[in-house]
């Protein structure tokens, strides 16, 4: 039985396939040259690429669309030059290719180096925001790979533009334009095919809610890298500072609600139950954040503060709201044992001033990142100095937390040998 | 609807989770301890795992295994002895949980620290020998990690005495024994359910044939690490030394053609069919490698060795026996198009005394593992300095090549701030 949307997938993948082959071996500048060239078309283009947003927020919005995936979705001139300034950024940052991560003599004389190498075809399936489409074509041409973009149907019109532009200035100096390719057109039908690839795409990235990612890893035989889901806690310790505490705590939860790496869940130490935890509920309270406690968090709130009785739901939701969880908990190991059970391993924080209280944090949660006297906030690629990131990765095989340029290469082995054999 | 495999698989999978949030924070010294009482409680038991081994072979042989496998599954004093003396090399060797992999303090004052920590639950699945069992379980104690082996069925009795005395051997130093479990007595259903442990299981890692290796990679929504499979090439080119061209070739093929690194296709340049081709079908046929040819090769075939007609099929086998496709090409791209077309990604070698084409072929042959005037054979912990090994992985993501105890690590950012926030 030929089916023709899984050919015509299959045909993107085997072009760029053929197309990262041609690239792997592109010198830096070269590919910083491409990128320019990128950054420039897109402010070239856009009027154009407004006007096919424009057209994509007029069905999103006769669609019923809310009015934040309304604003996620919006280009305007502003936007653009900001997108094409993150590609020149890319440029800027240094290539990870051609790193010698390992080398040496053997005592037989054979000359060893593991160096780093681009994967080959990374395919990215994510939601509506369009800047993930050049984002993720930026770090995919920078560390040598062909990248397979499947974006949200939402942004259909914004993202074919803006793959067209892409792919122009591409070929505009010289490297082949299957470098990027979108299969957009062939719907959710497109991505299942995509995630059976094996062989022809080296890894694929999901980007989005549960609901995406977790299809991924369910379906996909080709190499997945699952990101971005982030039930955090913050951890308020007996020993805390507690204007620390207060500021660490809001800025956790209220800072950006939305995103992965907003805190979740508050579990504070129960010698605190009395003097900091009012102050924390109410400080979260005045923020707008809706709060859901176990016994001992309600009978902590202060006149006026309402906590709704928190469910075994609450302490498993990532909220992406201000919404929040409050437990009170004996000890440390307590706080960790809440973590290791209801965790998604994306970021906890401590605040303490006690050092064997940190020690244990640090040793025994076992997520992406752990934070000591720190926001949740900070787990992230330009946070973390690592340039741009490609998502946070939330399992351990080949990256653990937010993903850079160094994330999308893989190593090979060269063996010099003057005939040897075993 | 209740499965009592399934739940017995998972419970075993809870208890390895319990046992390695134990193990992770254990000093070099207790699991260098671990090691040690594991190999002495081989030694003595030496006699029951004789025995246990004795019952496994008399049952296949009743049943019908070749020689072959019955080999591979033999287990006398002596195998004992080496197979405890590798455990003590793996005490031996440095723990990599622990090891700084990145670390600055960013303009903000945040301290930074990416550290290597373990996996958490390695699930590992093989066929017969029973050697796989005590070298795994070493592996992932030494690198922090706790174990659910299931091994071949053939192995069944050996394989219960050896984890039942690996266990033993860790409680004696105060460890869990629950870090060492096996699923051997749930069959193939127990497969089955391992492979869908995600959230139990960090990382599935298969070593055996192509059919297991690929069911795992199809059914399992556990992370996967892909092994062994090696369709390796030896290319020689118009320049090589022809010595060292005959004994790489010969040795590539030669030295152990059961193993994934032995080469299954030579490819020599058409400079060469009417001088050392014909030398090197010769030296192959001597050896008792029967040959596949394409036209060219046959009809350079000297008088009285044989090459027959190559089918695609004889591309894309790993023979893992004494026969051999061979290919003549016009020139190293050639080669290398062959080689991109047929090969598993595992290891391919180059005999060239031209830097140019020395450099192509490391440069653009898209392998774990590419030689330069040496034996393909060398694709191995052991000769590459890693000390031991869990296997050679064919995929790009988290490991490439051998895999050492490193590969069986992953990492986690700890940031220190002093109230930091956003």
């Amino acid at each position: 039985m030929t089916d023709p949307v899984r050919d015509a997938v299959l045909e993107t993948c085997r072009r760029a396939r053929t197309a990262a082959r041609a690239l792997a071996p592109s010198r830096r500048v070269t590919k910083d040259a491409a990128l320019h060239a990128i950054a420039d078309a897109l402010v070239a283009a856009a009027d154009r690429i407004e006007a096919a947003n424009r057209f994509d927020r007029e069905r999103g919005e006769s669609g019923g669309l809310t009015t934040g995936l309304l604003d996620r979705l919006r280009l305007d001139a502003g936007r653009i030059a900001s997108i094409a300034d993150a590609v020149r950024d890319v440029a800027a940052l240094p290539d990870p290719v051609g790193e010698v991560v390992r080398g040496q003599i053997l005592p037989n004389g054979l000359r060893l180096n593991q160096i780093r190498v681009p994967m080959g075809v990374v395919g990215m399936v994510y939601e509506a925001r369009p800047n993930v489409t050049v984002d993720a074509a930026a770090l995919a041409l920078k560390s040598g790979n062909a990248a397979v973009l499947r974006g949200g149907s939402a942004a259909l019109e914004t993202n074919r533009v803006l793959v067209d532009v892409i792919r122009d200035a591409l070929a505009s100096v010289g490297l082949p334009a299957d470098a990027v390719q979108s299969i957009d057109e062939h719907g959710r039908d497109g991505v299942t095919h995509l995630m059976r690839a094996r062989g022809l795409v080296d890894v694929l990235i999901p980007r989005g809610g549960v609901g995406l990612i977790s299809s991924v890893v369910e379906n996909s035989t080709v190499p997945v890298i699952e990101t971005g889901v982030g039930n955090c806690h913050v951890y308020v310790d007996a020993s805390a500072d507690p204007e620390q505490a207060r500021s660490i705590v809001l800025n956790s939860k209220t800072h950006r609600p939305s995103v992965c790496n907003a805190a979740e869940t508050l579990l504070v130490h129960a010698d605190l139950r009395e003097t900091l935890l009012p102050q924390l509920l109410a400080d979260l309270a005045a923020a707008g954040v809706v709060l859901h406690g176990d016994e001992r968090a309600m009978a902590a709130a202060p006149h006026g503060v309402e906590v709704k009785p928190a469910t075994e739901a609450d302490w498993a939701t990532e909220y992406l709201a201000l919404e929040m969880a409050v437990g009170v908990v004996d000890d440390v190991d307590e706080a960790i044992a809440h973590i290791d059970r209801w965790s998604s391993g994306h970021t906890e924080a401590i605040v303490t001033t006690d050092l064997r209280a940190a020690n244990e944090f640090t040793a025994r949660v076992d997520s992406a990142a752990v934070m000591v006297n720190a926001s949740t906030r900070f787990t992230d690629g330009g946070e973390l100095g690592l340039g741009a990131e490609i998502g946070i990765s939330t399992q351990k095989l080949h990256a653990r937390g937010p993903m850079g340029l160094t994330e999308l290469t893989t190593t090979r082995w060269i063996v010099q040998g003057d005939g040897h054999t075993r």
